[in-house]
């Protein structure tokens, strides 16, 4: 598989395992996936009971998870509203907040723009004249940061909406205990967490958003086995601390691999790292060649990595890469 | 707890067992819930390993679930979209569909009317002049089956929304098959499988609007244990077969006791009963007592009866009701 028409699929979005097997058949099972930005390390969740599992989610059960998260967030519980991945929301907003034209920056997480345009809003790349402007903050997949002060003086004037998928390495930064009037932030479970799979997110915004976007997604939003997942996670805030600092001591391990097997590292979160190299193309295929997915985009130059998981998955992606530093 | 104001919560939904705790503190524990239609002997499903519940799902494994579901259905899988329960679904399609007037029966799922009017629609009872119906067959509460001849013939004229989420007891009855142009149609996993706490579902309809929906939902609408379950309950006929007849036999022997007890079964489908009472309201309330929580209606004559799932489940109901008939 050399074809950029064949990079597409990898190109979209991260996670793609089956893709990977499919396209390089000869690569040493099983995969690493690097692919995307999610914690290797996941969160000690229990599992749903299996009464849990056969029921309905009570609605009570919905609400403390909301408010367990709301604590964590330092944002009001009645603007929380869980939401089955923060994915969803994205599709949802747009509609929801009914603008014809949105401000997205080009070098970032593409379902933003993929969702309005489905909802028929333009995608301009200025917020100057935008009736909205959705940003990633930490950006996916350089980490740049948007200004606090700018989100919130957009917001004075259009709807701001601030995707903190990320910003759980960096809690400080999130905006979510700010987000009101034309404010809305979305925070996401399953990276920092490692539980991806339980497709488990979170709007916080205006009371009547939050009423509005309930009525669109009923009475049972998400799974009983994210709410308890999610009622555990919120509630640990020593797992969170240690697992913040881990991630920061991972991730400048990462640099320090990715810088001596010659690719220049150029941005990202605890979570992922963006690197460039002229010959980012063929690193992806070296790697893939060799079991390790990571994650191409349009600039040819540019590769993400998630964090490798343990001992084993370290020594790997360093084989991999000392190949092609030889 | 006698006031009907406090019973409002009771009549919207069922599966209220947290707020049944605490409107009945003296009740013994646990409950016996028989407030919904959910199978109360769960398919004995797979959970998702470590490994899928940490990573985002493969969309592979989701075309594998809607492969494996649309083949019990008897549709083509371009046709069948999963999402996070059929209630989600329920509320996003009067926005895909985009129609001012939509007409829904008064004695169904209020969900319908709820989504509707949310979306903006004005809701009618006679389908004749509106641009969309919204119908539940077999309907709950009542059992009503609404001739297929009808909603075939409604959905030349307009969009026909057929909520079959209590179907497979008898499935020979589904449209699924026939879902095209403007007939659209929904299924349920949580019901017949015994497991509601996955939120899993499927709309079955026309290629585009299929297609509509997956943009509004993203690339990962369901958690990684729902396609789990769903893979595997989907290939298992044996299972399938085999409790349809246990579930008739059930009904059969839930009648046979609501009578015996003075009630009248005026309806329903194997999932659930539906019987009259002139003092509906008074068993309900000394059901509660006993910890037995069944469904009552804004009608104060209707109870709405989930089949008990174990010899113990069936004696209390007895003993419950047998209180009654003293």
């Amino acid at each position: 598989m050399t074809t950029s028409a064949e990079l597409d699929g990898f190109i979209r979005h991260g996670g793609r395992l089956a893709a990977a097997q499919a396209a390089f058949p000869q690569a040493p099972q099983p995969w690493l996936d690097l692919s995307t930005g999610i914690n290797p390390r996941p969160y000690p969740a229990p599992r749903a009971s299996r009464a849990e599992r056969a029921r309905l989610p009570d609605p009570e059960a919905l609400q403390f998870l909301e408010a367990a998260a709301a604590r964590t967030f330092g944002a009001r519980p009645e603007r929380v509203a869980a939401v089955p991945g923060s994915e969803t929301a994205i599709r949802l907003l747009p509609d929801l907040l009914a603008v014809r034209g949105v401000a997205i920056a080009p070098d970032t997480y593409g379902g933003h723009a993929e969702a309005w345009r489905a909802a028929g809003a333009e995608v301009s790349l200025s917020p100057e004249d935008a009736e909205a402007w959705a940003v990633v903050s930490p950006n996916n997949p350089d980490g740049r940061i948007t200004p606090a002060d700018l989100l919130l003086s957009s917001a004075g004037r259009r709807w701001t909406l601030v995707d903190e998928a990320f910003v759980e390495t960096a809690p400080e930064l999130s905006l979510a205990p700010r987000a009101e009037g034309r404010l809305v932030v979305l925070r996401s479970f399953g990276k920092f967490y490692g539980l991806a799979g339980l497709r488990l997110g979170f709007v916080v915004a205006d009371e009547a958003l939050v009423a509005s976007l309930r009525r669109r997604l009923g009475d049972w939003p998400i799974s009983a086995d994210a709410i308890a997942a999610g009622l555990a996670a919120y509630a640990d805030d020593a797992w969170a601390d240690r697992t913040r600092a881990r991630l920061a001591r991972d991730a400048t391990r990462l640099d320090q691999l990715l810088t001596r097997s010659g690719l220049t590292v150029v941005g990202g979160t605890s979570l992922f790292r963006l690197a460039r190299a002229p010959d980012a193309r063929a690193v992806f295929l070296r790697l893939a060649a060799a079991g390790v997915l990571c994650r191409p985009f349009a600039d040819p130059r540019l590769l993400r990595f998630g964090l490798p998981g343990g001992a084993a998955a370290w020594a790997r992606l360093e084989a991999a890469l000392s190949e092609r530093a030889r």
